[in-house]
């Protein structure tokens, strides 16, 4: 069976099937924002949508990075580690991307439910 | 149990596993078309190749799309949404990427069996 | 049951949820070889945690590969042709995108146990 939850114009945000949340791109509202705060702004949204549907941060299985300042690199590991504790890392891929216009990170991950 | 269909030079086209379909990126065969008509086609062919296994674009879990021209995302856009229902949108990614010459736009999904 | 394995700074490099191992990106360590050695060097690390965790390269479902030299991509192949027998080849996308400086090719995959 497959729920999907809070729709927006072109996708929803969470899918669910087979015991795994699948999250889409979350990146952050406030674009004056820096790396680090828009990082942070990030993982808040994605521990929100985790915790909203039976989930949690500690239950990300992967994330995939996608940044558009590549040299912010260090800046977004900073928030990625305040906000998740050494036994509940995920696994990860980081690349830099072209993203939308004021956004400097956009972050994907799926989670176990 | 894996179960992998159609085989090109360097990849299948779709990997089964323990209900779920896994496609590797599909691009359009027409590179003169544009943004909206390129998107059409892999639209097509997802739908083709979904069909042929078992599955259906109303199983769609996740999508990614990867653009070559971001200033295309809203022709993409019109495209992906009179293709799919409202009720069906999967998770979603949009990032922009090198791909190979010509090719504007290349979508990955993986859906329910 | 999540179970994560072999601890980096910022990532657990494979976690295995539901019969699935899912892998980090992988890159090469001598960035000092050309497009063909990195791919032959991040193969050759992909195998080695596939067979310690329980997998082998026979059951890799998808790869994504990320080149920061497109124009590298024929060289990619190669390596990727003698690396897996064509009846196990997984699903692929192939997209160019910026890596770590001196990084050329960084591969993500999913396998079955």
């Amino acid at each position: 069976m497959i729920q999907r939850h809070i729709r927006s114009k072109i996708n929803h945000r969470v899918v669910e099937h087979s015991g795994v949340l699948y999250l889409g791109g979350v990146v952050a509202d406030d674009k004056t924002l820096d790396m680090k705060g828009q990082t942070q702004q990030v993982c808040s949204k994605i521990e929100a949508l985790l915790t909203q549907f039976g989930s949690s941060k500690r239950k990300i299985l992967t994330a995939t990075i996608f940044l558009s300042d590549f040299s912010g690199k260090d800046a977004m590991n900073e928030a990625w580690l305040e906000w998740l504790a050494p036994d509940d890392l995920p696994t990860r891929t980081t690349v830099g991307v072209q993203l939308v216009k004021g956004t400097l990170v956009e972050i994907v991950v799926s989670a176990a439910k």
